[in-house]
């Protein structure tokens, strides 16, 4: 396939990379151009979203946030105040936008109606694994979209990730679902806190209680990672900013609002998040929240 | 070694026939004398709790609650109202009691006392498990007390568990961690009713969802076996009874407040399995209160 | 004065006769033009906003939501897709558009700056009270803004209230103040509720509870009135709708992630009048959500 | 009436004087005598417990906790290992206690069991109010028990208060109902920490904010009073100390958790106490606590 690619994030090199290295001819374009430079050796560059959009069969983005893929699909002002289009503007009939990035349902309701009616497809498909599961196409895919769409999205999935899941046929559905996960992360984060937090002040260090629970009920490489992350309160350098693990619990929060569902977890972690912003943990991998139960509990800082 | 073992539960049974196949001359005792007959084949039966205490090097208690083991350790009154000994006072000097029940950090306190004063010796070994897993052998074992008891107690550890971890050198160090896990268990259900109920007004299956993450995030026995609990609200015949499992959060929670640690999910998991009770629950599977995120949700029950 | 009147609600229609009342020449515009016949005794009826807005000293909004008044005061498309201009557009130079409605302070800065861009002032001054105490001048006006534009607004302050608080020279901080308040009176009736459903539970009539409280402690009107409206659950007709009274949350909770300020009795209001909501009770009054203390403690409707 | 009377604490002691001044004959018993120095003028001392309850038509208990009552109750070893008697073995056949403690439920009924089998009454009459409305004679009385009983009492419960309720004909209705009092008291600090910070950080002082609430809506002393305390930070000396609010907290829940009543707000009042008393906070007032509200939301302290 000929596939355009934008967004050279930590995240999307190595997704880049992949879809190139499964055979397919891959086209980047990022805003600020030297970044494209770290692909050229599989990928060629192009100089305007324009140039990516026209012609190409699909476009994936993995862009920051719901302002970033915004800005790509229905483009922005230039210098001199017009409108540099995007791929609604630009992509050919019968394309597709693949759109990889974690966005809010909403935008993703109006990224579908806005290709639709341009004549164009749209597949949402968010996933799941940090920078290293990405790079080892360890990814997991959650798509949604209409049946035959997703499966013209087949080769691209296929070539980042490990393997996927379809769940439903509205692009929207496959966002509640991935900040859905990310809530369940968010939710262990805040039970491990409050766990350690008791077991040390029983006198019991949290990497001993890691161990009993990790071996005797989880056995499961999420909790052994965030486990050890808090125990050791090593929230610096972070793997994923507290900034935006609180900006998908409020997505969360908000799809939750829409569809009248009561989360009082939920609730809560908006609040622990929001209290570790407020005093200066903004910039920490987003674990560090699970501190304040530490905190509250009166214990010192282990580092 | 020469052991005595009370209590013959679903966990129960189970653990003294592994403890008899390692080798091991068991003798054991049950309020009820009759149930005594289901290891008949394995272990000599005790008339009274004194004749299993006499002699025995060890003793394992494997029983439902504070109240039960209370009576064991410290007697019980008989018909005429004379207090029947119990364990403190029929064990010989410098034998060992372990305990392997679920109980309050202070009781266990107590115990340790007691047995230090008569001069023998206590170690706390709760477990982690199902009876299916008890009789797999594939319990995991969390044990505290004095080193060199703990020592003398790891051939009864190795016969009933897949492993095990020293957590502490006190007693109730281990009834605290074993709450502690418990309570893990508990926010990572009611994670799950709320992820669940904000998948299916989206539109998405609670399985698919619970595919999702335990594919991409988990990969973890226990998020199947209660995400499919839940997802199949397959709540009745109960593995663990939701008024157990409130016990044991109700526990957790006193040791937090003892220890001066604030829990916000473990008072959240209370209140939800309050209401659980309050509606009519408390004897379906602890998972059940779940179902509560669903019905606040407006979603109708799915059995 | 000459002052303009915008919103012939519930609230307006006696907040606009005391105007009148005080001597003031008052000018009356809404949507649907009949409506603007019960206060034809007062007040002129201005034909079109445009009439309304030229030449008139000050103007008065007083409706539901941000969505009217941002219709308002910037104008709506007619029939045939032309902007009807708002008061933006339509007021005189250095005339004062005073904002009474409960709106967000979003939407109060966006007004701030049109009009001082337009060469005009603003002040907001939401006001606490229910209609009848509209209609018995008791409001209570919180106004902020320019000092010297919140002293030209003071008559109509006088006109319609008891009395007044000024909180700060930026109008937003009167709307931050307002939903401040009124998420005081949510966290009441939720206290209400549980206090309630414990009492009942107890044998103890929600009722006496009410008199004791409100006797021994509070000796306040508004526990007295929501308390009797809670202990007889009588919810309908409503005072306040319970999907306004959530509108009123979400937009105290959207001020405080702002302001990064955790509320967890703000999360807290915010699951229950959700889950009252999911659950069919949007119509009823707001403080309807109370009841679900009393179901969740499995109390039967006293109705 | 001939009236006993136990503990002159801040309480107790404004108490024994109103109930001296209404024309009672008053015989005192304290502890350490000493201190009944302090009524001296107006009551009699009794030497010992056992004088105090012989003879007494009604013995009126104030004490700090449930131990306190128990042991005056019931008893208490003497330094030779006797238990001196209580009142429950020295009070007459036919006397009266009046409990105005703030005690558990449960020890409410062990008392009136107690008193019943010896033949005596047993009346709960908790009091709101704090030493200064003791003085004044302006506690409120919230009584339960017998009717004919309540009736006995109400000279003492006239002398003591500016009015009373009676709740139920079991006495530990009342000891639920001045719990569950005290707990909306609590949930009204939390709620004005909350709505101060907001206010705070909006650039609004807690003061002018109180202001508003309370002209607006409460009109109400007690919100003047603590929201006074909470805006200024003035913990210190404390009126009732939060160690002490927090038992009061826990004995609500444990109410709560038996009569199965779901608490939210209860819970978080808990979870909030706790980490003030595990951050040193546990003799400052127990309005303390809503300084963490503030503390989450990263404002200074302002003394």
């Amino acid at each position: 396939m000929d596939i355009g690619f934008v967004g050279l994030g930590a995240m999307g090199v190595p997704m880049a990379r992949n879809i190139a290295g499964a055979g397919h001819q891959v086209t980047v374009y990022n805003r600020t151009r030297e970044r494209a430079g770290v692909v050229v050796d599989v990928a060629q560059v192009a100089a305007s979203l324009a140039d990516l959009s026209c012609d190409r069969e699909a476009v994936v983005t993995m862009l920051a946030d719901d302002a970033a893929v915004e800005e790509v699909a229905f483009g922005r002002p230039d210098e001199s105040g017009q409108i540099t289009p995007g791929l609604v503007a630009g992509l050919s009939e019968d394309a597709l936008h693949l759109s990889m990035s974690t966005i809010s349902p909403a935008l993703s309701r109006r990224l579908e109606e806005a290709h639709r009616a341009a004549g164009q497809h749209y597949v949402a498909a968010p996933v799941f694994g940090r920078p290293e599961a990405a790079a080892a196409r360890k990814l997991w895919v959650v798509a949604a979209g209409a049946p035959a769409q997703v499966d013209r999205a087949r080769p691209i999935i296929d070539a980042v990730g490990a393997g996927f899941t379809v769940v439903g046929d509205q692009p929207w559905q496959a966002n509640v679902v991935k900040l859905a996960g990310n809530f369940t992360i968010g939710a262990m984060i805040e039970t491990l806190g409050e766990a350690f937090a008791l077991a040390r002040k029983s006198g019991v260090e949290a990497k001993t209680f890691l161990d009993v629970i990790n071996n005797a009920l989880y056995k499961s490489p999420i909790y052994q990672n965030y486990g050890t992350l808090i125990a050791d309160e090593r929230f610096d350098p972070p793997g994923f900013r507290l900034r935006l693990g609180l900006k998908d619990i409020r997505l969360a929060l908000a799809v939750a609002d829409g569809a009248e569902v009561p989360m009082p977890i939920a609730s809560l972690l908006h609040d622990q998040m929001l209290a570790a912003l407020a005093n200066g943990g903004g910039e920490l991998d987003w674990s560090a929240f699970a501190r304040l139960a530490a905190d509250r509990a009166g214990l010192a800082r282990t580092l």
